[in-house]
């Protein structure tokens, strides 16, 4: 394997087949080329607006993808020297090369995974590598990169072009300012990167920033955030805000998808024993949240945003890394959620409210065929969410077509959400979605389940139309 | 699209793979003309004993059948301009022509599903119909439709000849007085068309219809409803009444599969408080009607009528359909079930009874491999019954063999058992599923788990010898 | 069918498509042919200290597995009428003739299953049969194993060479004397045949033999059982005396995978009120195994036994069977289970600790790509078990690679690990899992997302390194 080639199969992730694939390759055509919708991820805005160069390979592709890192972490790696910066400041590796030789010399752990599919693709595709990752390939593919990296237009406002996005937004929390927000649509790009509001501290009293966060939002929305209805008016404040600067979406990811309201006076009372400093037990903040994910739904009912559902993560499982390097480090696991209990209140009120819209993702698949197909399959405000995080992979995006197409039909769906820190791996995500959307298509096809032309048809909706209408533009 | 033709591929569903789907094809040969065994539905018995004639497609295709109202539901059709009734007899829709097109303009939101599967398959070979639905051909199709639908042998007893119909089962409530059934009797049909007990209206203290059904079966057993053991002397009455009707099977849709019997002094004072009108909580009503399913089992053992257990879904999500439109509107969400510790009092004291008889169903598909292929591969008197309901589909059925076959075998399943509303379906559902199973059994003979002459008579049992063998009649 | 040629197909359980096919032949050729490596099962270890030769067909194959006779018993087949012994001493079947025509008489009930796998490759490979199973063969067959089984070096010590079994566990009670492995040890098999440590009924307070099982560890390591710290010392006694022995590793069977620890002095109460034959509830029972097993962690991290956990199973569902017959005979259901939550505390304290290592079985396969695949693949003490008793199969182990792979990748798994009773089916096992590897690597191969020089290196790690890596020897 010593320095063998590294190159892409052009029928990768379509099915295995012969007949099959043909039809794939056909529809696949259809859309690779189509522009990338890219609604939901975790490029940061300030990234954009200051439009700075990326350091170098590591910097790029290691350490800010908790992805990659993991992988690397489970065989016994050190987060230090990985160089993932410590909460304390204490001294992590700062060598780049030393870091890329970790990762190259480890390579044979991403085996059959999403991450090895990815970085394959970018290393060809977007930096002309053509090595296979080792220790002794290291050195030789950093230069590489490293030269791809230092080219004048690789850059965050670059790689829009670069890597044809449409349009790009980020997750802000409800206390941003939306200064680089401003700053990027001075520079013309406010069509291209959106941001979008995620009040998650704002509505979590049991959380360690919850007071910062909502005396941010008071200050932001002068309204006066002492009171529960100061709280909500700072709130749509806030949405609005959002909305102005080209905002079409909300966020939520509470561990649970429960709506439950609270009589208004049983929300005020928690909120003000809450900003008061008060102990709130873990039932009561659970309580909160999802009282205030049924007045978010409320309040995208009013102000249009689109609300995006992502739940079911415990995070933080290991209080030590938690303690040691901070949040989104890999040690967030999934667990069983109940959504069919836990969204009722919300459908009940809003579900058939032309003003309502929202998205449902999640992790755990049980509930594809069992909740989430049936309720998009009669709630017209809800779709569904690609699959997410760990299933975003070629199996797991096969079995989301396969448990969710038959009782919510495709027209149900959001069509690709991407979500990811990693910049350089978006084009590679895209691209596979498209080529397992065009194998299960294709399988269809072949079984006498549809035909080519309506295959072709849903393959570009998935790709472009549902993405575009599943987060419309809000006029302000 | 315009005016396309409609075609069936005569491989449909089939696995695409050139060499399993040749073995398919010889396996389907053998069981594609069998004649239909339809233990479970939900065809009305006055349908049949009045003999009534269709009045017309929607009336016929759409407006009875929820799998299809609600596809149209979810991208924000309105129920009225479908043609449901109202609850308060409020104007509805009632040009069938407009129902029928505005079917027929979003024939796209059905790619992938089990409905286009079914309509298709009726389409073509029910109403012989060569178009592709759309704005523009709905005319044309509604009024081919309508000129099979006039042919004088297009009624409920004739479709059973056309159909190949061998026997079919209503559902019917324990408060039935099975006169439509007398009368199908009558009509000669006795042996073609018979009920199924159902007595959920009965068993669920909490429910709007309680008190209204223990009367009407107190009136028709002669027994004092009033007292809890009046109360089960009518319930055994009525289940006798069934079996001289025809019955060989009890249906049981109760939210959980759990049968945990309480004392019978328990069970006799909540039943007390139920009757006199007192107020019953949430938790008293679900136990009671676990005590009462362990009931049902018990009375099985004694008069031989088969168990049928249809768990897990949370009916009447939207509580604005449910007042607006009335139950069975598409709002029904299944949720997940335990059935392992909840079917584990009725199974120690009667899974080993010879004269008890169940038939385990489930739409929480998580449960297959984990419950009820290891509980219906011990118990004798457990059989699985097909998959239901929203799982009733191309892969859903090809997963429940997947993971149901290797615990339970072939030989602890139903057989296909359909359940629909919608009458011209039925030839489909069944077509659809001899296709599975027998692309199912051609992948374990590509494999070399199965000689061919295996497979075809496996898919000979499960098409007619489980299904009959699993609901035996009951001599009276 | 009548005296049919039973023949193993040479390609049986690989991929049906023609393509992927060869790329999994050319696979399996690597690993066909390496020793097993067999670290956790059911095999006595007296069978293996004595040496005793089987005694005939149906007490090798029939009456000790449970796989084989509860499928018999499903269809309603009388335990006793197949010799399996009764706890009151009564009566069963002697005939072993008998037992064994009633199992070839219902070789059907088998089709599907991977008892049918394992069967065919036993009668085939090992015994030499060439005959159907059926009433009529059945004589003729029970003769050519009997013949087999007479054959000199047909006894527990000659099958390890005969199946080229590199290394074997047996599992053994923590109140095992580990006299039998003594025995083993001086007939020169201790570096083939190791004992694991098996505490279940020594943490189990609830459980019937608590008691006796207690005081035996007393005795045996002259610790004072009678208070708490003696009782954690004589379990590190014991531990330490297993791995004197050659254990390598522990193995757990609770129903929940729950790793709270209690405040010392509440598991010391606990304990007492125990030992002093007062009630313990079913809760404080369960808070006891839970704080035992995190108990259990912590000594692996001082001793280096590896940690098994196969939880999530209702033991004993049928209680006419558990007093008729006894413990493992058939009536053992899953549930499912929170793995995210149950092993956090456990994972917090010592989940990156170089000194710990566990293995996590489950039968729920809903969390394999919710909650084990994320846990195995961030935490570098876990490695996932192979799939384990009823989705060992074909199929099972297919979705275990899909579900898992893409998330943990391949080396965060252990390799497959057996788990029977069934001595002779052990190579049929061993063949079955290869053969499902190759299949799934040739797929990867054949969709471009692995080399197939990647894909075999995988498979032998597969087979050989990582089993060998998961259960390392201890020095002592």
């Amino acid at each position: 394997m010593n320095a063998a080639r590294l190159t892409l199969d052009p029928n990768r992730a379509f099915p295995a087949d012969p007949g099959t694939r043909e039809i794939a390759v056909r529809i696949y055509e259809h859309v690779k080329d189509l522009p990338i919708i890219s609604m939901h991820g975790h490029v940061e805005a300030q990234a954009f607006a200051e439009n700075t160069p990326f350091p170098d390979p590591a910097q790029l592709l290691i350490v800010p993808d908790h992805y990659v890192f993991r992988m690397l972490a489970s065989q016994g790696v050190n987060l230090d020297d990985l160089g993932v910066p410590r909460q304390d400041g204490g001294a992590v590796e700062t060598d780049s090369r030393a870091i890329w030789k970790r990762f190259c010399e480890n390579w044979k752990l991403y085996r059959g995974t999403p991450s090895r599919f990815w970085i394959e693709h970018e290393l060809v595709e977007v930096f002309g590598v053509d090595l296979v990752p080792s220790a002794e390939t290291a050195d030789a593919i950093y230069d590489q990169i490293a030269s791809v990296i230092a080219e004048e237009d690789f850059t965050p406002q670059g790689l829009l072009d670069r890597f044809d996005i449409e349009i790009i937004s980020t997750t802000d929390p409800a206390s941003s300012d939306l200064e680089f927000h401003r700053q990027i649509r001075e520079q013309g790009l406010g069509h291209r990167v959106v941001p979008t509001f995620r009040p998650d501290a704002a509505l979590t009293l049991t959380g360690p920033t919850f007071k910062a966060e909502v005396e941010a939002i008071g200050k932001l929305s002068g309204e006066d955030v002492s009171t529960y209805e100061g709280y909500l008016a700072a709130l749509r404040h806030r949405r609005r805000a959002f909305i102005e600067a080209g905002a079409r979406a909300t966020d939520h990811g509470h561990l649970l998808p429960n709506t439950q309201p609270l009589p208004d006076e049983e929300a005020a009372a928690l909120y003000g024993r809450a900003v008061a400093g008060e102990e709130i037990s873990a039932e009561e903040g659970a309580a909160f949240e999802a009282h205030m994910l049924f007045q978010m739904a409320k309040m995208s009912t009013e102000d249009g945003l689109v609300m995006q559902i992502h739940p079911g993560v415990r995070r933080d499982h290991s209080t030590e890394i938690l303690e040691t390097y901070g949040k989104d480090k890999g040690y967030d696991i999934p667990i069983g959620v109940d959504y069919t209990r836990g969204v009722q209140p919300m459908l009940d009120a809003f579900g058939r409210n032309p003003n309502f819209h929202c998205i449902l993702f999640t992790i755990d698949e049980t509930v594809y065929s069992r909740e989430l197909a049936p309720i998009a399959g009669t709630y017209p405000a809800v779709r569904l969410g690609a699959p997410w995080w760990f299933i975003d992979s070629p199996d797991g995006m096969r079995r989301f077509r396969e448990l969710a197409t038959e009782t919510a039909g495709f027209y149900n769906t959001s069509g690709f959400v991407d979500d990811t820190r990693a910049f350089a791996s978006i084009p590679a995500r895209h691209d596979l979605a498209r080529r397992i959307d065009a194998g299960y298509l294709a399988n269809l096809v072949a079984e006498g389940r549809l035909t080519e032309e309506e295959a072709i048809e849903t393959a570009v909706d998935l790709t472009s139309t549902l993405p575009k209408a599943s987060y419309p533009p809000i006029a302000h």
